[in-house]
C-alpha cells in the first residue's frame, strides 16, 4: 500500500469535521471556532488546528472559520466535490445492505453496479440495480469510469475478486471480507472490520471498571 | 459521551496491533520489533512505542517485544480476555449480516440475541439464533449479562431503540444507523458510517491525482 504523509487518522477526522460542519450549516450557523469543532467531534482544539494546517491556512484568528467555506474545502480535500461511481461485488446479506445503504449517496458515492456469481441472485433487483454476473464487471467499470470497488464476498473468494477488480482497472478497494488482500502497491485498500468498533467500546467499558475498582 | 485520556486513535491502533500480533504468532514468530509492528500495520515505529507506553513498559531494548505476551497484554487492555455477550436490534439485511458475521466470535464477541418488531421476522432463525420480539429484550439482557447493544434499524427508529437499550441497562452502543443518538453521558456510543471508509479511499485517489498534475 502507498505510504502517505498525511496520517490516516487525520483523514478520518476530516470526515468527522466535514459531517459536523454540514450539521451546523443546516442550522444556519455562519462561523465556528476550532473549540466548537473540537467539542462537536470529540477531539481537542489543537488537533483540529493541526489537522487543518496540513492543507493551508483556514479561518481568521479571533473570528473562527466560515462554516460553508471550510466545509467545501474539506469536501474538496476528501475528493467529495465530484460523484464517485462505485462497483460492489457480492450480493449476499451484507452486499445487499450496502447496495441499499443511504449514507453513500449523501457523501458523493453512487453504487453503479452490483455483481455476484450466484445464478439464483443474478437478474434480481436491489433497489434500482439489477444484480449482474461477474463477467459484466469490466464493461460496467469502463462505462461508468469506476475507480472504486467494494468487496462483500466470503473470505475464501475475496482474493480472487480483488485480483479481478484490479484487472479491470479498479484503483481503490473497500474490503469487508475478514481477509488480508494481496494486491499491487499502487492499489489502495481499506479493510472494514466490525469488531474494531466493538473493541473501542469494550476498551472503554474495561477502563471504566478498572477506574472504579481502584 | 465520556471523555477519556487515551486517544480514540490509539485504541483503534491497539486493535490493529492485536490483529498483527495474532497473525505473526500463528506463524510461530516469538519476538517482534516496533519497526516490524509499524510496518505490518502501516504506522510509524515511534507511534507504536508511544501507543504502548500509555499502558506501561513492554519489550526489551534491542530484543523487541515477546509476541505472545504483548498480544495478551493488548487483548486485556481492549477487554478481550473475556467474552462479551452482545444484543443486536434489527434483523433486516444489515442486522442479518451482522448476526452471521464470523469476525465477532474471533474477537471475543458473542451475539446472544437478535430482536425486531416485524411480525414477519420474529420466530425466524439467523444461524442458531431465533429472532425475538423487542419485549423480550430486558429478559435476554439480564439473563446474559449484556452490556453492549448493536443498533441496525432504520434511522427513524434508532433513537427509540437506543432509549430502550439504555432502559434495560445497556452501557455501550454500536450504532449502524445514520443518526446521531441522544443518550446519557454515561453510555458509550460508537457510530459506524461506511462512507467514512470510502472517504479515506477518495482522499488518497484525490491526493495521487493532485501530485500527478503538479
Amino acid at each position: 500500500m502507498k505510504t502517505l504523509k498525511i496520517p490516516q487518522a487525520t483523514v478520518l477526522r476530516l470526515s468527522l469535521y466535514s459531517r459536523f460542519l454540514e450539521q451546523v450549516a443546516e442550522k444556519g450557523v455562519v462561523t465556528v471556532s476550532s473549540v466548537e469543532i473540537a467539542d462537536g467531534v470529540g477531539v481537542n482544539p489543537a488537533q483540529v488546528r493541526k489537522d487543518l494546517a496540513y492543507f493551508g491556512e483556514f479561518g481568521t484568528r479571533g473570528v473562527g472559520y466560515n462554516v460553508k467555506e471550510l466545509s467545501q474545502h474539506i469536501r474538496k480535500i476528501l475528493g467529495l466535490h465530484q460523484v464517485w461511481p462505485v462497483v460492489l461485488i457480492g450480493a449476499g446479506k451484507l452486499g445487499s445492505a450496502l447496495a441499499l445503504y443511504e449514507g453513500f449517496q449523501k457523501r458523493s458515492f453512487r453504487i453503479v453496479g452490483v455483481f455476484d456469481n450466484d445464478p439464483e441472485k443474478i437478474g434480481k433487483k436491489l433497489g434500482h440495480l439489477e444484480i449482474l454476473p461477474l463477467d459484466r464487471l469490466a464493461e460496467v467499470v469502463e462505462e461508468e469510469g469506476s475507480q472504486i470497488g467494494i468487496i462483500a464476498v466470503p473470505a475464501d473468494a475475496a482474493q480472487q475478486v480483488a485480483e479481478r477488480l484490479v484487472g479491470v482497472g479498479i484503483k481503490a478497494i473497500l474490503n469487508f471480507s475478514p481477509c488480508v488482500l494481496n494486491v499491487g502497491e499502487e492499489v489502495i485498500v481499506q479493510n472494514v472490520d466490525f469488531s474494531v468498533n466493538l473493541e473501542a467500546l469494550t476498551f472503554n467499558l474495561q477502563m471504566r471498571r478498572t477506574v472504579q475498582f481502584r
